[in-house]
C-alpha cells in the first residue's frame, strides 16, 4: 500500500515528533495540557467512549449515524450531541452523504492519547519496594 | 531483573488479558465505560494532567507533596483536592512519612488507558480514500 493511500497514517507520524512524548518522560507544559484536557474531557463520559468505540468497531471504520442510537437508552439528540462532543474535541469527524451523517475516528488523535499515557518502563523505586 | 522485583508489571500483564484491548477492536461494554469514563474524568482538568505528568517524571516516580505545588498559580487546599480525585480514580497511590505525604503513578492505570486507546493499524477505509 502506498504512502499516498494513508493520510491519516501520515499525520500520525508527523504528530509523534512534535506532541507525543509521554507523559511520565517530563512535565507537560500548561498549553499542552490545556489541549489535552480538553481532549480527555470528550471520553469522559461513558456513552460518548461506547460511541467512539463503536464507530472505530464498524467495518470499514466508518459508521452511519442511523447505526448509533440502537445501543443507547438515550433519545437521537442526546446521541447528536455527543457525537458534536467528539467531533469538536478532534476525535471524530463526519461527513452528509444524502440523508445520513457517517462518522469515522480520527487515528492520530487516538495515537496522541495513548502515547502521552504510556506508562513507565519500569515500576517507581519507591512503588516497588514491597513496603506497602 | 526478575519478576518479584516487578510487582506493578506483574499487574499490566493481567490487565492486559482482560481490559486492555484497544476500544478499536470491538464496542466497549456499559460496565467498562462507566469505569473507564470516571479514569478519563480524573485526566480532564489542566491541573490535574500537569500533577500526574510531575510525579510521574520525578526522578524515582515520585514526588512529596512539598514540590507539587511550586508550578502552579492555585492553593495548597486546591492541589490537594486535585490529587485526591487522581487517587480515587486509581491513577496515584500516596503514603504519609513524616510531615508530607508522597505521590506516585501507578503504572498499570496508565497503560490501561494507553491500550485503549490505540490507534487502527490502518486508516478507515473511507478515509483514506483521498475525497477528504
Amino acid at each position: 500500500m502506498s504512502k499516498s493511500e494513508l493520510p491519516a497514517l501520515e499525520v500520525i507520524g508527523q504528530d509523534a515528533d512534535v506532541c507525543c512524548s509521554p507523559m511520565v518522560r517530563e512535565p507537560l507544559d500548561e498549553a499542552a495540557a490545556v489541549d489535552l484536557a480538553r481532549m480527555f474531557k470528550a471520553l469522559s463520559d461513558p456513552i460518548r467512549l461506547r460511541l467512539l468505540s463503536l464507530i472505530a468497531s464498524f467495518e470499514g471504520g466508518e459508521a452511519c449515524v442511523c447505526d448509533l442510537t440502537g445501543p443507547f437508552d438515550v433519545s437521537q439528540p442526546t446521541i447528536s450531541h455527543h457525537l458534536k462532543v467528539l467531533r469538536e474535541a478532534g476525535l471524530v469527524d463526519s461527513e452528509r452523504r444524502g440523508t445520513w451523517v457517517y462518522y469515522w475516528v480520527l487515528p492520530p488523535a487516538l495515537a496522541r492519547l495513548s502515547s502521552l499515557l504510556q506508562a513507565p518502563a519500569e515500576a517507581p523505586t519507591a512503588a516497588a519496594g514491597g513496603a506497602r
